[in-house]
């Protein structure tokens, strides 16, 4: 039937509905959450699908209410009227049925389901029932692979021509100060090879790669943006959540976060999509592991390990993994401005650079050289080392600041508190997630020059009332007892 | 923080949520679907739990959005500024957690669970998650009896003095015209026996007992009608719809409708929990079976009752399962005016009266009477036929009737279409499936006075030409060539 249409002064979050009347309903035998195809009758090919969210109050006769998401997809010209009629399931419905089932799905099944999903016609029950299947009934190494590739076609994805090396590189995380990538990625694109990459906002920990990066460069770029700096300048280092990389993801992390879920094939598959998506024939991962780190021990980080390799193997991607310590906090700054100085210190090869920050970003650096047959075994670390130290990282990182947009460096937060020894002794043991939780009362993220410098290493020999840490913050009095207490905590002196 | 109302013109579903602008959101910290607590300052008891959606559009400076249905739950005078914080997730959250995990749950976690959906606490994710895991993870007799008391005491109760005992009966449906229900309550009701009966629309029959009682009396009732109904006459025959029972059984039907999943164990709670919840003390559950009915095989009907056994059990509600034969329609009309003119003739003993409903009604009356010690073994039929005879029962439904509200009956529908037996010979079977799809082609339930009349039965001997059925409908031309193959198809003569 043709109806009026009636804005919604709100968007439609991540699926289209229709609020429609009840007599509207009645007449076309709707009930709620029934799908209607949403028409510009003009223009048929402006059309959507849509829920049906029935209004028990009153709208104006033979009247719909649009969401504006949903209006954008239909609009064209001044077109007052719209069609709308009764539509039957879609096929996804029966796909995700069957994954709840125990049935294992094959690719083209999870290619309708994210496309569903970035075209907004699965809900959020729908959506749920997926993840749960997801979950129950785990995804196998061909599954997980097969989803990797739905997210990355259903999105944004870089292209090159067939051949072309493509690396990337991935920490899971959970190591504060860990900024390995900003020092990576213009090592290796200095030396002609392409590596873009797509990094995260800080989800729990004080700054996430994309916030430090945000210090000093845009991050939100476009994608036409994105393909020109890979061509040009052989990478960037910009936030995935900009550019419609990998959004069927989005939407599934933002339903698994409802109850927590991490199911093993859906956590692959995110990690790789964006991989994927972004064009990587070559991977390498960090993985990181200590008592207070994400993975707490050897065992578990050489599982993750094995899976990773596997979904790798699926997907016809070279990749090697590594693991790491991550008993103690990287570099000296913990907060993107902080964090931000420490990078360019490294990269301009200055003198007081955190060394465990330039040592561990040129591991890092040799052995994708290393994987790509850019440098022979054992010979990339020396490879890397000479391109900061010939500035020619520090070039290209300045090249790419100015090709994303540089940002005006910010100034030092109001306060430091300089916090001391409370005893002579050793440094024994390092709590990284007490220290980030400092790091975000300070103020981080947000607040991007707030944050700590660390100033010790584990097994250091220190003083009494030599100063540990300095906490930058733009709040007045910070230390009260509860913090006061953390700071202790934080830091095992023996 | 405090805010300005800004009140949205549509209802917001199932459960309570705040349009937020990007401004107050990032200011409390919130993510989409975060939980906000909403309340009125000058009258803090009227708080409500939300959702948070972040409108990424344009909000009027420190307004949020309010759906109908929340504000209605903080309104009070004329106040204008609410207040609003950040919540931390519910406690059910963890429960469907941990039965999604495969945990067994108690009666207090589906308590929990059932408060928050009827509260409006639970989003249609969360309800999903919660479907998937007793789904994937079946539910325990126990477990699913626990779920049928949360159900039924987060809605609507009749209360009774201890000891009371109280009648139900409940037929799983799928035979067209097996309106015994209608028959069965007067019979019981006029014998002094308390009674009360809510049944369901049709959802996908061509009339549900709730739309032939419609024909005759109102059936959408208040609670407190309800309750002076069952205390002054025993009973009703009311829609269960219409009075908040099961209110959180709705729900879960919702969302289990988005995949077509009938997990055991929710859909034993959602028959049980309206018993549990109208008081009944002694159930008395029909199973029809037949090739084209809900229950396709006899050793299937015993598996379904041995499980309704079990419940019952839990519930420590005395129940009898009987088994039935469902292989041909039962009366001679379907469809709700016509059923409602069958049920009339039984209770008013008329000569043509159809036997076949008369004799299933007095059965089934009779064997609740021998349930509940009314009547020794094998004289339940013979105490409710007099019933019938006496016109007691007659008169207990005219007194219902009035009770509840008449209505005038509707006129015979424009148009009667006799079909005719195309051979000599026997009916050898009914595809019930197809008369109903007849029946609902010709405007059933919708049409109220739109339906078939059944003239033969299994095993009749017919000869050709003879008139089988007569179609009413209000539509002309109604005999296509698709309903004439439905047709041929639905009655198989030898």
């Amino acid at each position: 039937m043709l109806v009026n249409k009636y804005i919604l002064p709100i968007n439609s979050g991540s699926y289209d509905y229709l609020v429609i009347g009840k007599n509207i309903a009645k007449e076309l035998g709707l009930k709620a959450q029934d799908r209607v195809m949403l028409q510009n009758p003009k223009y048929p090919e402006k059309q959507t699908l849509c829920f049906a969210e029935i209004n028990e109050g009153k709208l104006k006769k033979n009247s719909i209410g649009i969401p504006l998401r949903t209006y954008e997809k239909v609009k064209k010209g001044l077109n007052l009227k719209f069609k709308i009629q009764k539509e039957g399931n879609i096929k996804s419905i029966d796909f995700i049925k069957e994954k709840l089932d125990g049935k294992k799905l094959k690719e083209p099944q999870f290619q309708a389901i994210c496309k569903d999903i970035v075209d907004g016609n699965l809900n959020d029950a729908e959506l749920a029932f997926f993840v749960a299947g997801c979950y129950t009934n785990k995804l196998s190494f061909k599954e997980a692979a097969g989803l990797t590739k739905a997210i990355a076609d259903n999105g944004f994805k870089l292209k090159f021509r067939e051949n072309q090396i493509v690396a990337d590189k991935h920490c899971i995380g959970g190591v504060p100060g860990n900024r390995t990538t900003m020092i990576v990625i213009p090592i290796i694109a200095s030396l002609g090879i392409k590596i873009p990459k797509t990094s995260s906002r800080s989800i729990s920990s004080p700054s996430g790669t994309a916030d430090t990066m945000e210090v000093l460069a845009e991050v939100d770029l476009k994608q036409e943006k994105l393909e020109n700096l890979v061509k040009e300048y052989n990478g960037f280092i910009a936030w995935g959540g900009g550019c419609n990389l990998a959004a069927s993801d989005d939407e599934l992390i933002r339903i698994r976060r409802k109850l927590g879920l991490d199911p093993q094939g859906l956590v692959l598959a995110s990690v790789m999509a964006k991989k994927y998506a972004a064009g990587a024939t070559h991977v390498l991962i960090d993985i990181p592991y200590g008592k207070f780190a994400k993975v707490q021990s050897l065992h578990k980080a050489e599982e993750l390990k094995e899976k990773f390799e596997k979904i790798a193997k699926e997907l016809n991607v070279k990749i090697k993994v590594i693991i790491t310590k991550g008993n103690q906090t990287i570099g000296r700054g913990i907060g993107p401005r902080l964090e931000a100085i420490d990078v360019l210190k490294v990269l301009n090869n200055e003198k007081d650079a955190p060394k465990d920050l330039l040592e561990k970003s040129l591991k890092l650096a040799g052995d994708i050289l290393e994987m790509i047959g850019k440098a022979k075994l054992n010979e990339g670390y020396s490879i890397a080392k000479k391109q900061i130290e010939n500035k020619k990282a520090y070039m290209k990182f300045q090249e790419l600041i100015q090709a994303q947009g540089e940002k005006k460096l910010l100034q030092k937060a109001k306060h430091q508190y300089e916090i001391k020894a409370w005893k002579d002794g050793k440094i024994k043991e390092f709590n990284i997630k007490l220290i980030s939780k400092i790091a975000k009362i300070a103020g981080s993220p947000k607040s991007a020059n707030s944050g700590i410098e660390v100033l010790v290493s584990l097994k250091e020999k220190i003083k009494k009332n030599q100063t540990i840490y300095i906490i930058h913050s733009n709040q007045p009095n910070l230390l009260n007892q509860k913090i006061k207490q953390y700071i202790k905590d934080s830091i095992l002196i023996s």
